[in-house]
């Protein structure tokens, strides 16, 4: 079974910010969309493309093999998903709600034991980005619903598969948004510390984006460090990290701005 | 004063690795240049290149009127220094050794007290990409002398002025390589998440390089929350900030694999 070029009916439940713009990119994929808001209102400009609005989030659910759930958090996705089980029975679930690793599992365990196709994923975009070049969407769980539904998906942007455990595509996410809110708290702290030699951030700014874009560079070799320790040899000594490491945080501290931040890096990064 | 087009008298002191790039691209540069290590070895492709090697240190401070260091440490700067206050006095003196801020400082003011300008700088390559176009080096301390050589330093890569203060060189430094750092760590963090849903950190690094490579165009706008918190309105909630931070921890947690990294980012990041 294929979707190739063919006209597929879709659900999107929840219209916020992402949801719509989840919707949108499957009308203008020429599909046919029915969707569900808890405010009936925000379905308008949809409803103006071509959509559908169900009266119900039961009804929406009813009127595809193929629905996807963008609301607020699992609490909200079993709110929807559990009194519908029985009628959701042989259809593909596709959630893009941000969860936990774990409650995505768990969800995944409730589906399975309903004979529902689950797929978790993680959107790596804003709204705006939707559809676009540089958008991405991780997905996991139900691997053959993902390779039936995969064309559609890859509406959203580039679909990205990340494994059958379907807690993986929520650890990806995750883990990509710790790595980005990491190299924000670098590039705060840094901010602070050249403020106080009559330095400015946003002259850092111009400096840093640029040398950590170069540096990001070499998160491939590194991986093999993570991947595989056994065989990997460090481009450079753990004294010398920890040495560099020392002057970093000693110059935070003469700067009287420092955070834990080299603390706990001093405990950590040292493998690279 | 000015050396546009002209041929300058340089010295170098220290050749490791990065000194013997130093000293090549002043060679490379059409100047003329002295050069002293405490291994004379190390000299050998130097002089074959039209280097001269000063006998001791003392001579190589003597036969320039700019004098470049790149030793190992503060200490070994000062011995170096303080035994040839007398015949320095008058000349510029350029240290690219790695130093914290305040030895920076230190190191200006006792320069100051014996006639010599100092410029302390920090250089933001490997030693492979000096003289290139993606090298730049940071300088701070005595204007004048900056100006008077910014186009022989400039041929180590872009000469990037920090401020007046001997210390701010030092600062953006170890700013800079505190943000990479930072940025590592969340990347090993990261790999560590993933492989335990099945997934890995090389493929980690093919998703996580470009988003974080995006995001870095981000610290522009983030600046501004750093030089002039009054009046700068965050793109996102606390709230909301905090809230994804909670969840990114949660999924350390269960993955099994969390160090503090994360609960130190709840202390700092939420302003962005």
């Amino acid at each position: 079974m294929t979707n190739s070029g063919t006209t597929q009916r879709v659900s999107v439940i929840g219209l916020g910010a992402m949801g719509a713009a989840l919707a949108q990119a499957l009308l203008r994929g020429g599909h046919r969309v029915t969707v569900w808001n808890r405010t009936p209102a925000k379905a308008e400009a949809l409803v103006g493309d071509g959509a559908v609005l169900a009266a119900t989030a039961a009804d929406a659910m009813a009127a595809s093999d193929l629905v996807i759930l963008c609301v607020l958090d699992d609490a909200a996705v079993r709110e929807h998903l559990e009194p519908a089980a029985e009628r959701l029975r042989g259809r593909t679930v596709v959630n893009l709600t941000t969860t936990t690793p774990e409650q995505a599992r768990s969800l995944g365990a409730w589906a399975g034991g309903n004979g529902i196709d689950l797929i978790d994923g993680g959107i790596m975009a804003v709204p705006a980005m939707i559809g676009g070049p540089r958008a991405f969407v991780l997905y996991s769980g139900a691997t053959a619903a993902f390779e039936r539904y995969r064309e559609v998906l890859g509406l959203f942007g580039r679909a990205e598969w990340a494994g059958a455990d379907f807690g993986a595509a929520a650890m990806y996410d995750l883990a990509i948004l710790g790595g980005m809110y990491s190299m924000f708290a670098g590039f705060q702290q840094g901010g602070r510390m050249v403020r106080t030699t009559g330095g400015t951030a946003t002259h850092l700014a111009t400096l840093m984006a640029p040398f950590l874009q170069a540096m990001a560079g070499l998160f491939g070799q590194y991986a093999l460090g993570i991947d595989d320790p056994a065989s990997y040899v460090p481009e450079q000594s753990a004294d010398f990290t920890v040495g560099a490491l020392r002057t970093i945080a000693t110059a935070a501290d003469e700067s009287g701005t420092a955070s834990e931040l080299f603390e706990v890096l001093l405990k950590t990064v040292p493998g690279i």
